[in-house]
């Protein structure tokens, strides 16, 4: 009798290992990895490189490249130049590019410099895609990044209904960097075009920063002190324009200010109401289409490294206008770094 | 004894399913339909409306909407008005909107009368973007197509290449469209402003038609027989181009022709060498892409509808110029449709 007990709980046990490990196949059997989504292999790298890689200003566009690499599965790397330094920023795509990451996303800080060690990179068959600060000369595929003259239209219609269309206005802007000029142009030829009341009656350099920023405007405004508005085609400018203006309460009209860009200290004037508007980058897009983009390139570079050498039609678009929103205080709380 | 056997047996068949349950649980908590890939649902139906729908060019679009479907694990359907006729295809906009689709991409017959329709599309909640022709001042998400001035500048590049940059050369377009207009202009600003060897000498009408387009030709190829190159800005005329250059054979230099599109007409004309080149839109891009943003959108909209209308930024670019590619004998085998 004691063995017949023992042969029945022998039975038992191993009966109800088969049937729960008969549940286990089952479950490992619909394994979706194969068949579902889009989806990459974690152990694929893709890196973004900046320079001048501390600011603020990388932030949102990192989190749309880790947000896009979280979705597809796959691994992010970030590095940069830390100064504005073409030999620098050459320097760290060097360096990526003997690690052969699954694609680089580049901002480069000059694009005739940067031009050959991107095509270094396209060459030894590494997806490359170029995202705010393009090289139009280089191999790369694509581009993603704002329009800057139709950012200064948008700018432009923004003051014409911040100053009910009539006036003279101004821009504090960075003459030698050329989106900054392509903003004063939009600027500029959007008043002269649509709006005859208003008049720009001076463009001054501000050199990025907020004291010559502020300098040039109190300059202005000792000239004009009923101006409508200014412009500032930089973030830095732009606090340097709301302090000028600040001080001088009182002996002028208050213009309004259009700044640009999204750092936490444009912002705080927003929510202030000492700057009126602030023209935000479409920068979680630039980073997360960037790395949508690479992901398509890296699968089919992948698959034949001559694919694209043998004629084969990119799957990835040719540029990327990746958009310019308002921010004014009354979306200014959506605007904020998370 | 017999008692105690029994609680023996009782305990290890315990054990064992204890075990094998949490190794089942454990397999199910790492369930990837929740976290892996970008994945939709098969029952959500995106829509893709055209007009004068069963023309070759929408093919290689609708090809890169349905690629894009298969890897997003969601479901698409084609639509379109039979006609080039804005009455027609808001009318199939109208029946497409009643069904509540997760998202649409059209291309608009008449930008101005279909914004209305497009604007309650999206007022009611469903994700729009526009492809291949757009509607500017309508509320939809994004525009994805061909720079067409940009377009005309790589023409304008191939055709000094193949002319060594030099001779009289005229374009066969269609005047009163808006995308041919632009293709025309940045043909002639590039020859005018970068090779100054080469004259454009006329711009005739040939009313996207074959017959028309030929006679043209003949007219221009009569007046100036040493005509280097024309540049045909749509592909019914580029095969006119094509009949009159051959007939004229002998009576004239056989000029270089240029054309557009990639339809299997234009393409066999290429190989045969009749036509030297002709400009490939990035069709497949329109499609691919198109339903991409869409599924973001759909995405966004199904967790908060008011996410947009709460000023959260777009998740998707605002333009995507979807790029062009210059075909020739080279490279015509990779562009007939698969």
């Amino acid at each position: 009798m004691k063995k017949l007990w023992f042969v029945y709980a022998l039975l038992i046990g191993m009966f109800l290992v088969y049937v729960l490990n008969y549940k286990l196949q089952q479950a490992n059997t619909t394994d979706p990895w194969e068949t579902a989504g889009l989806r990459g292999n974690i152990e694929d790298t893709y890196v973004m490189v900046t320079f001048q890689s501390g600011i603020d200003y990388w932030k949102s566009v990192l989190k749309g490249f880790e947000d896009a690499a979280e979705e597809l599965n796959i691994s992010v790397e970030y590095h940069g130049s830390t100064q504005h330094n073409a030999n620098e920023q050459m320097t760290v795509l060097e360096q990526v590019i003997a690690k052969k990451p699954a694609g680089i996303a580049i901002s480069a800080v000059n694009s005739k410099l940067l031009t050959a060690t991107i095509n270094k990179a396209v060459e030894s068959g590494i997806p490359v895609v170029l995202f705010d600060s393009g090289a139009p000369d280089s191999k790369a595929y694509s581009f993603l990044g704002t329009d800057n003259y139709d950012a200064g239209i948008e700018a432009a219609r923004k003051m014409a209904e911040l100053t009910g269309a009539k006036g003279a206005v101004a821009i504090i802007t960075t003459p030698d960097q050329h989106n900054h000029q392509e903003r004063t142009d939009g600027f500029r030829d959007t008043i002269r075009t649509d709006y005859p009341a208003m008049q720009l009656i001076a463009v001054k350099d501000g050199r990025g920063d907020q004291v010559a920023s502020r300098a040039a405007t109190e300059q202005i405004l000792s000239q004009y002190p009923q101006l409508a508005g200014i412009f500032a085609t930089e973030s830095n400018g732009g606090i340097g324009v709301a302090e000028a203006v600040e001080a001088h309460k009182g002996n002028s009209n208050s213009p309004k200010i259009i700044s640009f860009d999204t750092d936490k200290g444009t912002l705080d004037l927003v929510k202030e109401g000492k700057i009126a508007a602030t023209m935000a980058q479409g920068t979680w897009n630039m980073g997360y289409w960037s790395l949508m983009e690479l992901f398509h390139l890296h699968r089919d570079l992948a698959a034949d490294p001559s694919a694209y050498a043998n004629h084969k039609p990119l799957p990835v678009p040719d540029l990327v206008d990746t958009g310019i929103d308002v921010v004014t205080r009354a979306n200014v709380d959506s605007y904020y770094a998370k």
